[in-house]
């Protein structure tokens, strides 16, 4: 059975609902999944001082938290990450750096990725950001899934080539119809995926 | 005198409107301007079959073509291209490959640089392209100056860090309110190219 | 039968070299390959002022030209190119942009893409180049499969996890040992695009 | 007065030498300069387990760590990181994801910044970490002054454009002749600066 494995990092919640929404295709299609939590790494002081990311905390203190095991368990990746200045958050960054022994042992390799992000601006780095995280998998020898434009349900959701991402507003809210595209890149990914780990 | 030319590429007419803001405000802020067209590198017969490119090449047949001499007659650069697969058009790509002699001279080192674009879909490439050309300026020891979010207005915009970017409809319409970002963006091009170049 | 296509182009010959040591190895690894050389758009005065790029130009006038059917036809791609200023040189950012009929049919979606490059100074663009094909790559939902460090071979290469690459001299000549590298390269695409494709 | 922080992370301690050579450079051109180490967020047993990173932590001990107030204080950064994954390491996406709040301030704007990078392998990242930080630094408005070609003394020392960059052994030593390519980009850097901000 192929393995999927949906790494979300979430401060105010959009990245969460969308690792969500592909965490269900990915089962409906016949995927066994794990929907995990990439580690918060900042002081409790800043994020109380944001109410919605607060609130969102500790909404999720019980999703399981993201372990470098999880990497090596699945055969493909999902990653749904907000960026942060046009980049993976540092949150993010920081799970990703502490693979460099699977790295070094080479059991990343042909693992199968793709991608999703949100920002705060419509032009916000949502472009850069997933190519910001295919270039780290390309160090893996991870294989890159993009959705391109492989469904009309892309053009509608604002026809992002490199992965499904949305603009949110200041709480944390999804404004963009995405629903049907990050069903259709989990989909997709996970097609790819059965081919290349069988 | 502070010299600035605005280089562009349009097929359908976008990039030159976003040209054409840039040059009259740069002429308002006190700039010598020129405004050039990179060279059409398509066959007759490619833009004969698309009734929107047949007419807009028409209408702009008197538009002074860029040469090689006009980057080193200025002193900034702004361009403004469309999107072609998340890079530059490789109209521009052939007129920034021309300029090797000019490179090998040193004569590019400290142009002063920003970029606009255009592309079909929301995240269609807006702002991959822009750090494509800016990775080009960077072998020239050109020095980029984005907009990053230095005024109000590139909110409103789409709020596109690296350049001004628009979405366009199937007949090129300009569907964003970005004007006054373009005018922003070549105000602020112009205030640092007269500070680096006197 | 697995279909392979290798799409080069080159000025002075290096990335003829690498095109042709990834056909053998495709070969031998059981594809069908065609070998396709990326039409020249140069002015023939440019090419005839440099010896070493007019002596190629006529060594190679034979390999048949690449087609936009050459992209249709196969299910994986090998690009190699050199770098114009850390990016693509314009004649391969032409080809690619021709391909707008095929992607707006669709007919790109899930084609198997794998890049190797050459620049004249060993930081000269070698990353760059790579990751702005594979950008353009994301936009025709093609599936990326860079080397990473799948093989102890690349690490004698140079160690570019997004492609082979290789430094050359001022007469074409590729001056690192990456023969193996291109060979493994050029094999692992074809396994998987084996898997793809069937 | 001209002011300049070099900010750098370093494990094994190539960039804490590529960052004082910057740094020797900055003071001797005139400028008032800051050397400052971005703090490390790994865990000690990590550090511990590796006893060449173990030995460089203890010996900077008493390097200044960099902090938010440093970003504002400065009118030209250098960075100095090494690639992870062919980007920046979380250690410094960590101290840039905290500028979040000088950045709403605007206060961001028109800082200068040049970039520096090591790698294990000759190709392992040196170029898209560079721009990696560029496309962060673009978000907050800076300013970027890549070395370019601008002195010879870059052909030199491997001919990284984007800015100089090194490849390290095992224990973390320079392989390459940079010396001289960081002191250009530093004083480079710094006449760019002294415009900007004067």
């Amino acid at each position: 059975m192929t393995k999927m494995a949906v790494f979300y990092y979430s401060s105010t919640g959009a990245n969460y609902q969308l690792a969500q929404w592909a965490e269900s295709a990915l089962k409906e299609a016949g995927a066994e999944v794990k929907l995990v939590k990439i580690p918060e790494t900042a002081p409790m002081e800043a994020i109380e001082q944001n109410p919605a990311w607060k609130k969102h905390y500790e909404e999720t203190k019980d999703v399981p938290e993201a372990s470098i095991d999880d990497l090596e368990w699945a055969d493909g990746y999902i990653f749904s990450v907000p960026t942060r200045f046009g980049a993976l958050p540092s949150q993010a960054k920081q799970f990703i750096d502490m693979a460099g022994g699977l790295w070094g042992e080479g059991k990343l390799v042909n693992k199968v990725v793709s991608g999703m992000t949100s920002a705060a601006n419509p032009h916000g780095g949502q472009e850069q950001t997933l190519t910001n995280l295919y270039t780290s998998m390309y160090h893996w020898g991870a294989i890159v899934v993009p959705p391109g434009y492989s469904d009309n349900v892309i053009f509608g959701s604002g026809g992002n080539p490199y992965g499904t991402s949305t603009t949110v507003d200041g709480e944390g809210n999804i404004t963009d119809d995405v629903k049907g595209a990050v069903e259709h890149q989990a989909r997709r990914t996970y097609e790819i995926t059965k081919k290349i780990s069988e």
